[in-house]
């Protein structure tokens, strides 16, 4: 076991993802904290809340300034979060003169919830990239696929046939709605944190709402009040990948059950060795995903945890946010990174699909029982010598025989026939997709 | 322990709710699925797809018919779900020629699913109505006290002081974004489900499209492509569930604080009596909300489990929706109810809240910082003098004492002056309601 | 969606458990705490702490005494647990005289956490009783079908054959460890609570002692200091449900893969109907299994927040053992009911299997392997040799062709070979059951 | 937001633990895994199983040999986990002869699971001197605060006296539970894994049993059938962790409470500054193990999802081990550790808490209702008395107008009374340690 599936070296290009670890990091994480502070500078230095002179240094000499992580340690050791070390670090580079002004009027809060709110807006920007692609490729793989039968399951059995175009049409459907989610999504979590001591800006009367607004433009956030105690923004944030992520383990399912050596109807990924059986491949990326998710499932009840701050900040519930916040940002970008692998590696295998086909004649029980109702039996009675059929060795003269004279059980039993509703209903899930 | 807090005769009135109950027993779960089956003949008469005097059967005998829950048990042991049953049933009352043409198309799971979200929908009614009025209290008292000080506390210790006014409207915030949501979360969440044995409406190809809209219309839905396996809209409305309640227990939590007996600066709620303690006044309506938001929150890693179904239909995780969505929506419900009773029972006691002030005039201590700071003092001096100050008997006087001179330490150390800052930030949060 | 799955009248056979439900419905839990009332009377009265004319009375009013569940409606929602209405009822019961010193020094919780225990205890019972049986039938099975091979899977791929037996013996590995824990679960769990009103007994000073042991022995519970605040013996409970309940799971899934349309190499339970295909079989008591494997894992989740109260009582968090516990103790009582069904019920398809082996002659892969490495060849060599051969048609002859002479194949490539290893690792799991 | 908060530079000091990581990470788990494999040769080649010169080369060369985690990163990715590329690199170092013993009849999973046994064995060792460390404090302190009073506290209220060596007993009550439970733990937790490709030791039939004895009694483990897919004992661990942890939170929770700035009874660690609040002194530890506690007990959600594994091995849920595991452990470290630093430094302010005594004598309710009542004043009228006098300025004097004539109201009224209780129950509790 590795401390951090996220940070091992042995185990991240599986479970981690360099590209949103890179948004992720201390470097990027202070970077942004140190960009809060600029912008807080350049801002008030331009409302005249702090002397212009001192707002150009503050930008100035923090554009370029280098904070080694590890210098905060003791300091976050003890106050239980960087922020005081490293402002203290960067009012000695800007200097006596200009640090006094440097981080005015702001809270820790303040400086820590901006960061981690640009961090998931660079994270978003990363995700909804890799999602667009995702649903494109499923897309294009579902029309490739839109004439290939394959039989459908329900409850592990056999249902009725559809098609593998169709099959794929379902992995989008909940991608698809996390991507037409992600505008309103942006607007509810991108949003500036600004209040001060405790909330109300007390420090900066009455210019809090102003410096706000103008600190929402220069970051490029969304303005607020400050939301200290209301998490809601955070639990949007976790629900979407939460769903997001729940959508591609649905996919990555479906693609170990398809895989099975004992189905072997898709194939996908490319299959992991085992250390003593030379004839394995292991579905890798599929399980992966699989395990991506849950760890996303169970972050979120952390992520909920925090959701109800204690009076006007909370220093126990808020750190659970950067506890599981991004293991779950990570997780879904590197479950998406697997499912694009699958997407992209997906390939049918007609022959064991119609092997099965053949095998299950009974798949086409339900086409089989409507065409008796549509014939004047009675749905118990359909019911019942359909059954009867399905348990026999020849479906489809046990059917000839029992059912009235008059049926075409030739059209009725060709499977081929669903075909089109499959298309209609893929097109369906597809037209969804607004972007 | 009773087998349910939510069904117990001696519990039901703290922690279950009366009118959600109704919405979602088992008579109001048959009727929502009976109306699906006269909703469906309905329609697919009107659309020639089943033969009209059999679909005004099925409507007419559907109408009136009752069915004992208890007649569905050893049919839903056995498939699983009470649709098989139902439908026998159902089919027996309309008789056998309308029988018949009676759930045409459909599968179990478009009955059970357009029954849960015509319950969601009907819960999500009393939420909304509840929770409307729970901003509009916490508006009014908000205003009420808005110049009634209070100390503010961040990570237990007092801060700075707001005002009482201010607290209740962080108590708002988050149940303002609940409320702003719900638009959007209905469209999400009341969708039709219709898609027959796999999810493609094979059986009445190539009506489904046309049905499933007929449907909608008819059910006051809105349309959508089967969802069998995107449990989306489901997870959305757990989300959202979860998010309100997590700010209802941020009031509650924040009320017992303010409770407590050494605290007591503001009291609410009826208080309850000890079995052998004849003072005690517990904050039960208080406690419940925390208890029913515990219950909220790990309700909904039942739901998550349930958003990867397996490939047409799953049935192992598709019922842990019905385990844990309805104590979502009851205690949510209840939630709120013991919410609206604490708002309104909401009294400060401005004696202690003023008692608490003199003891701790270092309330003042980011003013004094902020006033030295402005008067040339470098912010580490500053932080110096007025810690130490702090930690002296006579706060100002230590002050005047250490800082230059020049400063009007009256007006600085004036707990009053953040009423403005406290009023323009509640204004701030109160604006964004949209309804 | 039913209010409860466990109470519902539709799904109360599939999810809940008669059986489980009488230990743990509302008159079970009023008369162990009415028990806990004269037990204490009895044990004071006996001690000459209270009259012992009083201690008489007490013991036989109450004896026969009727409480009507509804009647402490009101009281538990004024005082958030309904001891003090239930004691004021009792009181009226035994009369002024006697009343005084009915609850003499005793708290709210020292009542409902011993008549929790005492509902435990009862379900632990019922419990042990079923878990026992299971093994036996699992042990049988395993014995009948010891040489019945079996395709072995890993990460979903088939690997190296076993047996049936020994599969079986695997699905009891877990339950024989939790049977084994029954006796130490025992002592930790079911403890007697008396503390009085903050857990030192102070009513009845120097007493506590003397009573509290008496107590214990009176209601055949182990002694303990108060545990007001220690919830060790409720989280090994938790623990101990959610360790069984996980090993049904892994049961019951292996189950719906072996049964599978497509593998269909074992059967097992009565598989339930579907309301529009006349065919499907689906596995519902497995699907039963694993959705109440969930339910338990996921209610664990607030047990667990249950487990650090505040103070000297905790009035927002140990309700959460009256939410969640009972959901626990049921869903495991109805799991092991469906894990017996299915055992009694299983059946291999010796004809599917043989085919499977012959489909996949690949499974001898590592015994080929190890052939091959005996006879001196390296072991990536042997590792691609065997590679290539299951990539051809004919996997012996490849291997014929390639391996170095000398080697036996047709008895390295006999699957039976693994029976005796399977015999032996089965008896090895069941020599670990102690009982 | 950092990666991981347990190998952030920033963060690590204060949610993460320097010997708990030294013990988990790559290089601990990648010798683990090799010592394994030395092990193995060396016992196979004890019994014969091997060739005895191979052994000698295995265990040699390997003894020195060093891996760089990052080589492994790219065969990890393939596999799914290390052990193939690894057991590739260590043939390399053993040399082609030596090298196709190494490995022998063993799978990945046994290096993998064997390592994480070994692993745990290590933290095990850590936290139980740490455990035994905190608890012999926490009674060293006991003893010396057992005359210092304390308000006793209910459902936020004040109920009755205590104290508070007492309150630090209760803090160890769940903590001496812990460390009861270790001897237990370690037998259950701490198994060889031998099982070859599908548990049954296929590839070294009949010396299966043989080899993982002598493996068990060479790694200083437990023997056990193969538990590849019996996780009882992964549950087991983490339900100690879960246990501990949540009993730490418990004096974490009561210490904050007790360390408010408006109670004040009770500091203790080194409080944290704030940014911008210069006299803040913030319970940064303390919070830090609630912080830690949430994440232990959200973690085990993802333990109890890997604990029904599929067939013969499951890729998807295992991996879920290596996720939650190391978090909980080494949270565990670090709480363990912040709750010494607390109980090396707790001061109680006897000041304080006299002062809350005056303000509030109705703490002394509970007695005085007792006092009535031995006085033979009805319960119910006792309790309106008692009532009553809490609600007048003088809780005394009204008593003594309202109550029969003959009590000793300055004895019955007298909190240091329940001192001998308090010590009776502490004594209690520090009685049950067994070590």
């Amino acid at each position: 076991m590795p401390v951090s599936l996220f940070s091992s070296p042995v185990f991240s290009d599986l479970y981690s993802d360099a590209d949103l670890v890179l948004r992720l990091d201390e470097d990027a994480d202070l970077l942004h904290m140190i960009r809060f502070e600029q912008a807080l500078a350049k801002v008030q230095g331009a409302l005249g809340i702090i002397p212009d002179e001192a707002a150009e240094v503050i930008v100035s000499t923090l554009e370029t300034c280098e904070i080694d992580p590890i210098a905060l340690c003791e300091g976050t050791r003890s106050a239980g979060i960087p922020v005081p070390a490293l402002v203290a670090s960067l009012r000695k580079i800007a200097g006596d003169d200009a640090g006094s002004w440097l981080h005015w009027g702001a809270t820790s809060q303040d400086v820590m919830d901006t960061a981690l709110v640009l961090q998931a807006k660079s994270c978003l920007d990363g995700l909804e990239e890799r999602l667009g692609r995702l649903i494109d490729t499923l897309e294009t793989e579902s029309v490739r696929h839109a004439n290939q039968l394959l039989a459908g399951r329900t409850r592990s059995q056999i249902s009725t046939p559809v098609t593998f175009g169709y099959r794929i049409a379902q992995w989008a459907h909940s991608p698809i709605d996390a991507e037409a989610d992600l505008p309103d999504l942006r607007k509810k979590v991108l949003k500036i944190q600004f209040g001060g001591a405790s909330g109300i800006n007390s420090a900066v009367v009455p210019d809090g709402p102003r410096i706000a607004e103008a600190l929402a433009k220069e970051l490029k956030l969304h303005f607020s009040p400050s939301w200290h105690t209301n998490r809601s923004n955070i639990l949007a944030l976790s629900a979407w990948l939460q769903a997001l992520t729940a959508g591609l383990a649905k996919m990555a399912g479906d693609l170990i059950l398809l895989g099975r050596s004992d189905i072997a109807e898709v194939s996908s990924g490319t299959g992991g060795g085992s250390s003593t059986m030379p004839q394995k491949a292991n579905p890798v990326q599929a399980e992966a995903i699989l395990t991506l998710n849950t760890i996303v499932q169970t972050s979120a009840g952390g992520i909920a945890a925090a959701a109800s701050p204690a009076e006007e900040r909370d220093g126990a519930r808020w750190p659970l946010e950067w506890a599981f916040l991004p293991q779950m940002l990570i997780a879904t970008g590197a479950a998406l990174r697997h499912a694009q692998a699958l997407a992209d590696s997906m390939s049918a295998n007609p022959e064991r699909i119609s092997a099965g086909f053949k095998n299950h004649p009974e798949i086409m029980a339900e086409a089989a029982s409507f065409a008796l109702a549509k014939n004047g039996v009675p749905r118990g009675e359909a019911k019942d010598i359909v059954a009867k059929a399905a348990s026999q060795a020849d479906f489809k003269s046990t059917l000839k025989e029992l059912a009235p004279n008059g049926i075409d059980w030739d059209t009725v039993l060709d499977s081929a026939t669903v075909i089109p509703a499959c298309k209609e209903m893929t097109a369906e899930i597809f037209a969804r997709r607004t972007r």
